[in-house]
């Protein structure tokens, strides 16, 4: 077991902050709570929603080609989160990957995967401040089994105005 | 008609530049293509996917809440823009807003609306080089008569490890 804390990366934007989390397995297996729980610090931005963008790195080929699986367990990433699952929608492509969608009450989850790469592309967007993202981020990092996930945060629908001091002129 | 050019700011992160254009509408009509185009200048960054996040703001009521009219405008801006449709959803919420997905052999689109506040949340995400996600975006705010848009280009799945020398430690 290594001790090794995580590689974070915190870059500041004009009206947003956005975290780029690194880690490996082992890490996550250790402090994914934690990783996972940063982004309610973003929590003091006036905004609509919250959108985390994941790339899942190391998942099997198996986990990541069976689009009945795949669909399984984006559903339950959306309920294990507290989503309201309204709609959903998968398709398999030709010879290989997965592309899917459920829409929830708060936004959505959506996933492509590369099965012969062992990747995934995941996006969690939450409206409403009942749930977290990152909570549907974390379950599906742990499902697929990721050896390495790099996520990042983006705020969406900031309804304040960027003040005129930030913005080049 | 103004001559003001728009604020466009670029930034830096480790593996992929974001750019975020703001622009009013009558910058949108005079110099889109360019704006919309300039998503190209990362073509050289070894990614699998190239994702648009728009903000779409000062859209009327009555664009924003016809879930009809809003899946017709989705799937018409993925044909704009060269993608294959594969699947669609779009789920109708009370007393208003819509949300829905077009999946694409290229990966999706998705829309999430607030016909109360004149905001649409809108992404697209492709991969392959065949076409811009840019295409769709410029499409779907020209359609929805948006007033002011902001925009973020992310790369997904990039491939390339990351250098150590640009990791804190």
């Amino acid at each position: 077991m290594s001790n090794t804390p995580p590689k974070v990366i915190f870059r500041n934007s004009l009206t947003k902050r956005h975290e780029v989390l690194k880690f490996n397995k082992i890490i996550l297996t250790n402090i994914s709570c934690d990783i996972f729980k940063g982004g309610w610090e973003m929590a003091n931005i006036n905004s609509l929603g919250r959108h985390v963008l994941a790339e899942l790195y190391g998942c099997t080929f198996e986990a990541l080609d069976d689009t009945e699986k795949v669909k399984s367990y984006m559903i339950k990433a959306a309920i294990s989160a507290g989503a309201e699952v309204r709609e959903s929608v998968f398709h398999k492509f030709s010879p290989q990957g997965v592309s899917g969608v459920v829409i929830i009450s708060e936004s959505h989850l959506t996933i492509h995967t590369w099965p012969e790469l062992g990747y995934a592309a995941v996006d969690v967007f939450t409206c409403g401040d009942k749930i977290n993202p990152w909570d549907a981020c974390k379950h599906l990092s742990e499902i697929l089994q990721a050896e390495h996930v790099t996520a990042t945060e983006m705020r969406r629908g900031i309804m304040a105005p960027c003040p005129k001091t930030a913005v080049s002129q």
